[in-house]
């Protein structure tokens, strides 16, 4: 599969890796939003977040877990966002599954507006039927 | 504790719950950035993520694999941003742990603008070594 994740977990293109196992891989984005943004991927072929099994789901947030305070230490930042996106319209390009961890600095670029605001009267309760009733099928 | 979260937790405050078992909760958030906007956090209280225990992550992580499928296809929607704001900097408001599960739509208001550019020459290594000397402490 011509998949650039997938030759990155083969070794077949090198990476600085973070962490390694049989199954995840985290390593530093060559085009770091800011200073040692990570991703974390497993090694097998997932297009998506829902397609990937439990199991490696629970290893990618363990690793999620271990590295960012070594990140935010090494590098002098207080905070971090961990981000997936899932699926092109949430801006996903590579269709391999992976988080990304973006330690945050006073004077970083990165800008994101996300305008919240309550929804229309009675709403919700039709957004939340509309939900259950996906997950009964 | 004076914690919004811990309290929609213990039931004080209504909220619009899509799961619920012992340890996590799912819910839809009141001021939405998109239709379906929904948060998965512990009932514990746990600040941010590196504080979370594994197992709750596990669980969380497993919650928003099986939520985000029935919330794209109940609303509609073909992609979602996974995000945690881990820490003021990166924009958390509520200092108890959840992850934003956020449908995208075509003429949604998001609006992220990472902009990524390539390491200064031999910066990526330095960069790395920082990071695992931290993580070997």
């Amino acid at each position: 599969m011509d998949c650039l994740f997938c030759k990155i977990a083969a070794g077949e293109i090198p990476a600085q890796k973070l962490y390694e196992d049989d199954e995840i891989m985290a390593f530093l984005d060559i085009f770091p939003a800011t200073a040692g943004h990570t991703l974390v991927m497993p090694k097998a072929h997932y297009a998506d977040l829902p397609e990937t099994p439990d199991g490696l789901l629970e290893k990618m947030i363990r690793a999620v877990r271990k590295l960012s305070p070594a990140i935010l230490e090494g590098l002098g930042s207080q905070a971090f966002n961990l981000v997936v996106n899932n699926g092109k319209l949430a801006g996903q390009v590579v269709p391999h599954v992976h988080f990304h961890i973006m330690p945050r600095y006073p004077d970083d670029t990165i800008k994101v507006n996300i305008p919240q605001q309550p929804y229309p009267e009675g709403e919700i309760e039709l957004v939340k039927q509309k939900i259950l009733q996906a997950l009964e099928k």
